[in-house]
C-alpha cells in the first residue's frame, strides 16, 4: 500500500505549535518543563488522540504517543525528538523531529492498517539544556547514562529543582499513564533540522546523519575576592573577572590552533556580585567543547584544564566536566533505509555527521538508531529566525514514513 | 562649651541599622529606593524625631533630617553621607557618615543650645549605583549635574524606572514635607570609611581628604549574532562573547602599562541569551576607571575606546561614557578645620586623596565641602566582611562635632 504524508497538516501543525511561548520578536521561549512546554504537551497529546493515540510519560517527564500494534508484546519503533526550545529559540529545532513522526504515525493509523509493532512517537525532556543543564537530560534518564538523584537535584536560575518541575508536570498531566525508564526499544529514528549549511551548499535535501560528533562541556568557577573597584590597588586585587578573561583568551587560543572543525564556545558566564563598583569576587562560566576526531577532542579537552588552572592565578579555579561524550556511529542498516527511502521519493540525500548533539546519542547504546536531517535556511538555528523550507519538512517527514512503515511491518 | 559624642549610642545604631536588608550570610542588601531602604529611612527619621530634627526630602528621593539654626534663614551647614548599599554591602560604608551626621547634630540638640546656622543631615539617594546606574544620583540631581528626565527614566534589571521608584518612595513618605533641589548649603562634610589601607598601614584614625580622583565610567555593548555552539565553523561566527574576552584584555594590557595607581574593573558583565548552547548575540559590560591625574586619566579613556573599536571585529561594539569626572579638590579651610579637631582629639590624622568617588564631589562646586575618612580593616568594602573599630568611628563622629559646631555656630 502506499501512504503519503499531508503537507499541510505537518505546517499547519509546526506554525501553531510555534503559538507555545512565542515571543513579541519573534521566535520561542519554550524551555523545559515550562508552562509553555505544558501547553505544547497538550496540543500534541490532542493531535496524537485525533489518530487513536494513546499518551504515556515516565519518571524523566518524557513524553510518549503510541499507535498499537498487532503484537502488543513487541518492542516499539521509537521516532520523535524534543518541543523544549532555548530561551530564543526557532520554530523548527526539535518540533520537526517530533512532529514529522506523529505526521508518519497519523498517516498509518488513518491508512486503517494495523502495524506489526506499536509505533511511538516521543518527546524527549529537556533537550536544550537552557533551563536546565546540560541537555538531552530525559534521553539519558531514558538510556540509565545519568541517576535520577543527581539529575533531580539540577536547579533552574530561579533555584527550581528539576524534581519539582517534574513534580508540576506530573500533577499537571495526573491522567497520562508512565512507562518505566528504558523500555525494549526496537529501533529508534529521529528528524531533526541540520542546524549547520551542509545540505543547502551543497544542494541536497536528505542527510543520512553518520554520528555524532563529540562534545566535552565544562562549567569552570573562578574565585576571586570582591572588592572596592575604585581603591583596591593593583597587586592587592583577586579580580574574579580579569582571571576568567586571561582564562577565556587562553582558552580561544589554543581552540584556535586546532582549527576547523574544532567548536569551542562559551555560551554561558554569570558574574558575582555583578554590580559596576566591586572588583567580581566570582565567575562561573559553560564551555561547549566538540571535535570529531575522539583523540583530539581529549586533547584539547586537557589543555582547556590545564589552561583554566594556569591562568586563574591569584584567584581559584575548580573546572567540571559536565559532559564527556565521545563521537558515535549510527546503525548502518537504518542508514541504508533512510538513503532507499530517499531515493523513492526523488530527493537529493547525502551522508553526513552531526556537528550538534542529540538525544539519539543516547538511544544509539539501547537500540539500533539512526538520524534524518534537513536544511535549514543559512544553517541558523537556536535563533528566532530559524527556518526551514515547507517542501523541505515534508520531504523529510516522508522518508521517515518509509522508514518507520518498514521497520514496524506495516504492509 | 565642652560637647561630647556618645560613642555606645552611634556604635549600637550602626549596627541597628545593619538589620535593614541583613543578608543571612553576612552584611546588608539594602539598595536604592528599595524596602530595605525604606525602612532604613524610618529608623533614622525616628533617631532624628528623638533629638527634635524634621525630616523632609526633596525632588530627587534624598533624605534630610534639620536641627534649627537661629537664624532660620541661614543656610545650612550639610552633614552626613548615603544609606544605601552594595548588593553585597557592608555594614559601615555610607550608614557611618550618616549615622556619625545624625549624632553630632544630636548631641548639639542634647546640650540645649541652639546653633546659628540650622544643621542638616542627609543620606543622599543611590550613592552606590548599582540597582540604577550611574551612583551619586541624588547629589547630582541635587547639584543639577543631571537631568531629572535622564534620570527618572534609567531603570533596573527588573525594568522598574528611577521615576517609579520615587513615586513609590514619596507615597510611603507622603507626609514628609519637600526641600527644592540645591537649596543654598554653607558648607558640607561627609565623613566615611576609607575603602582603602592607607590609614591602617600609617597607624592614622582620621584621614582629612584633600580630594576625589578622576573617575570614568563606560557602559559598552558588543553585538555579534546568535548561533548554534554546535555547527557553526569558526569562519561564520560573530561570538560576541569572544569579541568581549578580546576587548577586556587589550583594556586590562593597556591598564597595566599605565600602572599604579590606576584602577581598571570590568564588574558588570551581561551576556544574551547566556544559554550553554548557544554563540551570545550580545555582552553589555561596565567599565570603571580611575586615575588622580586628569591628563593620564584622559588620554587612557581614549585608548580604552579605541581598542574596543578595534578588538571587537567582526562584531559591532558602542561604547557611552556614563560618568566623566576629573579629579576636584576639596575646601582648604574645612580640612584645616578637620586637621585642627584631630589635633584636639589627640587621634594622629594625615592627608590623603580618596580613590573611591563620593557625594561630596557633586557638592563641591556649590558650596566649600570636605571629607573626614576613618580606617576599615584590611581596606575591604562593598563585601560583607567591611569592618571600622569602635573607636575610630566614634574619632570620626568626634571631629565632625567639632567641624560642625564652629561651622554652623555653636556657642
Amino acid at each position: 500500500m502506499t501512504l503519503s504524508i499531508d503537507a499541510d497538516r505537518l505546517w499547519s501543525r509546526l506554525m501553531a505549535l510555534g503559538e507555545d511561548g512565542a515571543r513579541p520578536e519573534g521566535g520561542v521561549n519554550r524551555q523545559a518543563l515550562s508552562a509553555e512546554e505544558f501547553a505544547a504537551w497538550r496540543r500534541v497529546i490532542g493531535w496524537g488522540a485525533e489518530a487513536g493515540m494513546t499518551p504515556a510519560t515516565d519518571a524523566a517527564g518524557n513524553l510518549f504517543l503510541t499507535l498499537a500494534g498487532a503484537d502488543s508484546d513487541a518492542a516499539p519503533v521509537l521516532i520523535g525528538s524534543h518541543i523544549d526550545s532555548q530561551p530564543t529559540g526557532g520554530l523548527f529545532d526539535g518540533t520537526f523531529g517530533t512532529l514529522a513522526a506523529l505526521e508518519a504515525a497519523t498517516v498509518i493509523a488513518e491508512a486503517g492498517t494495523v502495524p506489526t509493532r506499536p509505533i511511538r512517537v516521543v518527546a524527549w525532556m529537556n533537550e536544550e539544556g537552557s533551563r536546565f543543564a546540560p541537555g538531552m537530560m530525559g534521553s539519558a534518564l531514558f538510556a540509565g547514562r545519568r541517576t535520577e538523584a543527581a539529575t533531580f537535584a539540577v536547579r533552574d536560575a530561579d533555584g527550581v529543582s528539576v524534581g519539582e518541575a517534574l513534580a508540576a508536570l506530573h500533577a499537571a498531566f495526573a491522567d497520562v499513564p508512565r512507562l518505566p525508564l528504558g523500555f525494549p526499544v526496537h529501533a529508534y529514528v529521529e528528524p531533526h533540522i541540520e542546524q549547520a549549511e551542509a545540505l543547502e551548499q551543497a544542494g541536497n535535501v536528505i542527510g543520512v546523519v553518520t554520528g555524532i560528533q563529540g562534545k566535552v562541556t565544562f562549567e569552570v568557577t573562578v574565585t576571586g575576592r570582591e572588592q572596592h573597584a575604585g581603591t583596591t590597588p593593583i597587586g592587592q586585587r583577586r579580580d574574579a573577572l580579569q582571571a576568567f578573561v586571561r582564562v577565556a583568551a587562553g582558552m580561544q587560543a589554543a581552540a584556535m590552533r586546532v582549527g576547523e572543525p574544532v567548536r569551542f564556545t562559551i555560551g554561558r558566564v554569570e558574574v558575582t556580585p555583578n554590580a559596576p563598583s566591586v572588583i567580581p569576587g566570582r565567575v562561573v562560566f559553560r564551555i561547549d567543547l566538540r571535535y570529531p576526531d575522539n583523540d583530539t577532542l581529549g586533547a584539547l579537552a586537557a589543555e582547556l584544564e590545564a589552561i583554566a588552572a594556569r591562568e586563574a592565578e591569584p584567584c581559584e579555579v575548580r573546572t567540571v566536566r559536565l559532559v564527556d561524550e565521545p563521537s558515535n556511529g549510527f546503525d548502518p542498516a537504518l542508514m541504508a533505509a533512510i538513503e532507499r527511502a530517499a531515493e523513492r521519493h526523488d530527493v537529493p540525500a547525502q551522508r553526513l555527521l552531526s556537528a550538534a548533539g542529540h538525544d539519539a546519542r543516547h538511544i544509539a547504546p539501547l537500540a539500533p538508531s539512526a538520524m534524518i536531517f534537513i536544511p535549514c535556511r543559512g544553517g541558523i538555528s537556536h535563533h528566532p529566525d530559524e527556518w526551514a523550507e515547507k517542501d523541505h519538512v515534508a520531504a523529510g517527514a516522508a522518508v521517515l514514513l518509509d522508514v518507520v512503515a518498514e521497520a514496524a511491518g506495516v504492509r
